[in-house]
């Protein structure tokens, strides 16, 4: 039973509920998390609901009905909520200032990981990421220590944005970023396009680093072919797929 | 309903369109294809036709119907095709060139990925690689400018071309190549035989890599090992298999 | 039948053996164990009783009556046993020693393994880590050549608790250790716990190990950093899942 | 219809190839094998039979029934027979020089490939290491020319052979080897024991590379540890396993 937003068509949040449950399983499936290391979660702006994958909970036994629904501002919708995922003050940030953003994918993934743990962005060397991702992916700052004890989940958000502001880097451009010492978030319009990013970043975070072990001269795409590939596959010129 | 080619027994048509969505699928299978980042055509230089991949259709749902037929200039011979793979004219263009070539192979494949994204050919360093591969698999030059933006994609075949005619190297002695921060294509005179070189490439690459890790030194293969090897399993005196 | 147990409820025995070899088979599924190298234990302190794998046997056909009963010092209560673990002496001194364990869990996981041969603590570099381990993960001092002639499989649980002893660490809190030139013991409150932290454990290590790749500079994680996401997930003020 | 071992009782034959078969399924289902590059025989030295792979033949469609016999010099003692496995030779003569050695595996598994295409031997780092081999798996020196392209498979077992003599090393005592630019080979009393360390040796192959990586010391096990392993599984006093 919802508490503040009756109002709800219930086939529209039970859709949700499912499209975000069916990701979170994917994120699995695509052996981006281990235990239960990761969380996914989608915005309808319009309805003012987030729906996120519980805290904590095996994916073998979690069910679409446990997802949990929020405001814009994290808050409980529904009563007899299960707790939604310690990461969702990270989520809400980001909804907030990522007006294109519908959907925010958050793992452990191995190779995101190790480059969010050198604290370096990862160079476009090549175009399995230019087809995705529009630059380097960055690499945030370190939280202060107050940030941290303050208000750790949603300053993680913070300095994602302050990241994205100062660089005028458009974050449907360069879907994902790397948390320092943390790890991957990546987003889309669709959860099943933030799914995806999050498997391009793993898989291109894999290659690149092998790719500096191999030339050590590290030298990225030329602009032009960066250019190229990213536009072959976005925008209004893409001729990429049947779309 | 066949527009320019209705002289083409369907059966044929229907068989090369099979083997081409199995080739597919196996490279998915092999682990070689991430999301829809792979492709692979046959050619029947006597009916005129080539068989390829509809562009970012994903494996689970393709059928052997779907794939796209097109002439030996990449024009699309069926109405109500879906469109070809966007990689098509860099199949074309190595059809035109390379004679006995009947099937052309292009994944993103981790480790073959990570060398082309190094600029840089992978030695002979065993014979796991002189197995299939006489001699280095070569990487493309750079693509100008000029040409990424007039006619990427058949320029990525050019390049191809113009490695293998100014090394003076046999395309079926060497039937792979990188192409430099993309990837990398094979071919054979099957598509099965195009799909098992692709999946040598990754290995040899894997194994090339970490070779090199352990052993600063990067001996090649005496060349009359590599002689041994290769033709033991081609040519006249090949004495391996059942064949 | 029991030897000197008889006052042990059937069905709490058979309970312990049904969880030991659930986690024993979870081990393999975790890819943590290659043949049979690998076991976990339960401890249940007030019944006087461990139950721990036979040794060298394939987990295929492994069933839980096989589990292997014997009291607080090791030695055999039931008659017909199979031979226990060769390293149940290893377990029997972590139990007397670290009086909070109450499962303990042996494997040779790849990359733990590794950084155990290579004779060194994993730095804590990121949060996955800090999720779990409240600090570096310790590698233990070489045995003595006396030591490994006398009593090798219950001196290895010595080196451990003097580890921890001489470095003031609390085993709760990093629940896992590296066995110079050998490999990860982990431990828990339960069988089910100590397996996840030989998951964690592995993953963790895999991790560190390629960002000192990508890093030369090898920072850890601030302190505040680890101090968040440990008790983020332990202890009294914990918020992580649904506990 | 044998043609000179009619005298070789027909269920003895048929449970060897069986045993072989298997063994050779094994080995790609552990990973060890892609595409058809692997063999396992066995021989029966009373009976002077061998049992091998036939060369270059699917394993999805291989069948117990298609196994190679050969007398011990590697000559068809069937009509009708496949042709066996190139490596032949290799087997023959190791089973002419190694008298306890009962079975031979060779694959191009990857790790212990990286290895052999450097042309070191694999130091001995650990006991997962210890637990199989009693010493460094050596690797051969360089064919020379003339033996390459005389009998090249059977001096590929004449370095081996060389290799153990010279070094005074018991092949039962470290039952693998590399063979420099191609890949391991590995024995035992049985066919599956010969399996078994194949699998070992791939995973010992795969630590050992990164305890370089992570310690650029490379300090070996304390003999006192290879040995206490060792033998903690091998010879009169051993004490692992149900034995």
């Amino acid at each position: 039973m919802l508490k503040n937003v009756k109002a709800i068509d219930p086939q529209v949040l039970s859709d949700m509920k499912y499209r975000v449950w069916e990701a979170n399983l994917a994120l699995e499936k695509a052996k981006l998390v281990v235990l239960t290391w990761g969380n996914a979660s989608e915005v309808n702006r319009e309805l003012g609901a987030i729906v996120i994958k519980p805290s904590g909970v095996p994916y073998a036994t979690m069910t679409a009905d446990q997802m949990v629904v929020t405001d814009l501002e994290g808050n409980l919708l529904e009563e007899n909520s299960m707790k939604p995922s310690s990461d969702l003050p990270t989520h809400v940030h980001l909804y907030k200032h990522f007006a294109d953003v519908c959907a925010v994918v958050h793992t452990h993934s191995k190779y995101a990981v190790m480059w969010a743990q050198s604290g370096r962005d990862i160079p476009p060397y090549g175009t399995t990421h230019a087809d995705t991702f529009y630059g380097p992916i960055p690499c945030t700052r370190q939280l202060t220590q107050s940030e941290v004890e303050t208000a750790y989940e949603r300053d993680t958000g913070k300095v994602i944005v302050e990241r994205f502001e100062k660089g005028q880097i458009d974050p449907l451009a360069v879907p994902g970023v790397l948390t320092i010492g943390h790890g991957p978030f990546t987003w889309g319009a669709t959860v099943g396009k933030a799914v995806e990013n999050a498997i391009v970043l793993d898989e291109v975070a894999h290659m690149a680093m092998f790719t500096e072990m191999l030339n050590f001269q590290h030298d990225v795409l030329p602009s032009y072919m960066l250019d190229k590939h990213y536009f072959r596959k976005h925008g209004a010129n893409a001729y990429y797929g049947q779309g």
